[in-house]
């Protein structure tokens, strides 16, 4: 049984030091812009990084790096994604894990390096080379962290939950920034994770790659993928229990954690997509195949069709069926039935009489829940987005005029 | 060499009568709803219909229809999709074709049908009973029929061309109707071409699913696919020429002829997407295989971050690289060039010095073009999108509240 530590984060679980400072990537004076996680010991990690074809050179070291499946922590930075920019982002991420680790008392090739923001734009190495220093790392610096790998996130993201293996605490923590985007800002997902169990290092990057593909690979804000994707685990040990592994005790409590942590920064970055007002919920179930589920749920969510219709509180479910088809699982129409916010508005694939008042007031909340139910399997699976705003336009042809 | 027609449209070609009706689907006082399209003769037919898994009753009984290969022409109403109605939307597509037929002096299986509008909701045949005699099929009907199959389309949309083929005038023509949304009409993507050419039935097929793929498949409006998009050709031969094939006299024409007619309609349906301001036209070049220059195209045409960049005349080359990346085509980041209405603003995967003014201006056009070139292979490909405005949210989302 796992147990949510209020206000936790990265530094939560022992043996983990962080912090941020300003070194200028950001114009917004004081504001972090560049952030250091630190574990006290060699850790094992995990990783997810971006599938698009084009990635940044951040994201390519990492790539490297996690062949050595151990290591000291991660450097990451806002306001430029040092994508695009040729041999050079290769020789600027090398440098920035160089001057990471000196200041940090670590060797370069035990950091990972990340970075968010414009890309296009050189690292402004002068100003890191002059301000790396005045990170301070330590055990309550965690929020500092995750402050500092914000972009267009309107608050900052983090948690932590904890639960007791061999009667001691293990606790998992994490920071996470969204998927927004604002001019000149790629989206972005990053998302840290710290623990301080001993985890078998092969069931790490399986339980990771499990958490992930039923958290942030179910989340949409507006269907495009950034260059510089990166979630990251780091486990130390720290707790000074036996090693977690796939059929060890502490195994359950252990996955329960990490999906709690990816589930609720999901649909944390979700919520906080740009200009949203809504969290959007879709859950298909009685699908064959936990893919099929998956598939159509993730198209549902991001429809622009289904996302302005949440905008407006409109139960406009055609749009729904046109997504749940359009997403090329099988399916027969006739065995389909809708919910939303739990009221039965399709039975049998055919509009049933509902209140419609009820519908739109039960679209007015905070969260808008659709359940597609194809009666066809035992599969489910959940996946969420946004409302499409006036504001998300706004703010994202917001710039030469 | 072909000849554009001004004003033409379906009833340009020899042999063809066409015309429209109120009849109730729409509210709106006078505005045609239904419309009839018939030839003198037997007419060869080819088509193409949707792919989405759930489609509406009407495509249902087209495609069924389509077997016969040869037919008399299609009733098509507006206002009301005929989808998700269960299986009496089956019966109405039937009785539908059965009362046209009646009208129009023909058989019911001789017609197609083609729905569009809200879904959920039947049509209203006792509307359609007293009201479809009021149609007057005429020679100069095809403006009537291009109006009455209109939803969210800010203006009809028709052409025509002609050509010389055995010493006689061959002309092609089609009306469509756009791929824009707003409640409670869905988006529905609509063509009927005709010509009095004489084609021989396969490479009628052959020419038309080629036509589609390389302008209706290239356009995207928002990503979301109807569940009654058809595409009908009718070829009655009224001409008197002999027929055409795949290598005879007059292919070429007629291929030239109807990948015109597909483009121009294709690009006019991605001009009038709803709230668009602009076109958004992307070339990508110098691929390996065509399907990968199509895809690619689609997918930066297709990104919401670069409809919004468009909408705002902002040079963010970024995004542009970011869909290219995330399309999934193999492509060498250092090969890549890019170019924004014709200026170079990325060689070799690296952003050049441009003059900003310039592009801005540049990007303030009617038709905003990209041209990414991967310098791998020889094939290109294009495809459209219209900039995404706030309009286009509070169409979609304007309803309850």
């Amino acid at each position: 049984m796992i147990e949510i530590v209020n206000s936790g984060g990265v530094t939560s679980p022992m043996g983990f030091s962080a912090g941020g400072a300003h070194a200028g990537l950001k114009s917004e004076i004081g504001a972090l812009d560049i952030g250091l996680l630190i574990s006290d010991s060699d850790a094992d990690v995990g990783a997810t990084f971006t599938t698009n074809k084009i990635e940044s050179p951040s994201v390519s070291v990492s790539r490297e790096r996690l062949k050595r499946r151990v290591a000291r922590g991660v450097v990451a930075n806002s306001g430029c994604a040092n994508c695009s920019v040729g041999v050079q982002g290769f020789k600027d991420a090398e440098e920035l894990t160089a001057l990471a680790a000196n200041h940090a008392g670590v060797s370069p090739e035990e950091l990972f390096v990340a970075s968010t923001g414009v890309i296009g734009v050189e690292l402004p190495m002068a100003l890191i080379r002059q301000n790396i220093g005045n990170i301070k790392v330590n055990e309550e610096g965690g929020t500092e962290f995750a402050k500092s790998i914000m972009t267009t996130d309107s608050r900052h993201k983090e948690r932590a939950v904890s639960f007791v293996h061999d009667e001691k605490v293990v606790t998992v923590g994490a920071a996470a920034k969204g998927v927004g985007m604002i001019h000149p800002n790629m989206a972005t997902m990053l998302c840290f994770i710290t623990t301080d169990a001993s985890v078998e290092p092969e069931f790490l990057q399986n339980a990771l790659t499990e958490a992930v593909n039923a958290s942030f690979n179910m989340i949409d804000v507006d269907g495009d993928q950034s260059t510089n994707d990166t979630v990251l685990i780091f486990a130390n040990g720290s707790s000074g229990t036996g090693a977690i592994t796939s059929d060890s005790d502490g195994t359950d409590s252990f996955v329960e954690a990490l999906n709690y942590i990816c589930t609720e920064l999901a649909k944390e970055l979700a919520r906080d997509g740009e200009g949203a007002q809504r969290l959007i919920e879709v859950t298909v179930d009685g699908a064959m195949t936990l893919g099929e589920a998956r598939k159509a749920s993730r198209e549902i969510a991001s429809s622009m069709l289904v996302k302005a219709m949440v905008h407006g509180k409109d139960p406009n479910w055609g749009r729904i069926v046109m997504a749940l088809g359009k997403s090329g699982i099988e399916l027969k129409e006739r065995e389909v039935d809708i919910f939303i916010s739990n009221i039965h508005v399709v039975h049998g694939g055919v509009a049933i009489p509902y209140y419609k008042d009820a519908v739109v007031s039960a679209m007015s909340g905070n969260v808008v829940n659709f359940q597609v139910s194809l009666n066809q399997g035992s599969e489910s699976a959940t996946a969420w987005g946004c409302d499409l705003t006036e504001e998300y336009v706004v703010f994202n042809s917001a710039y030469s005029t």
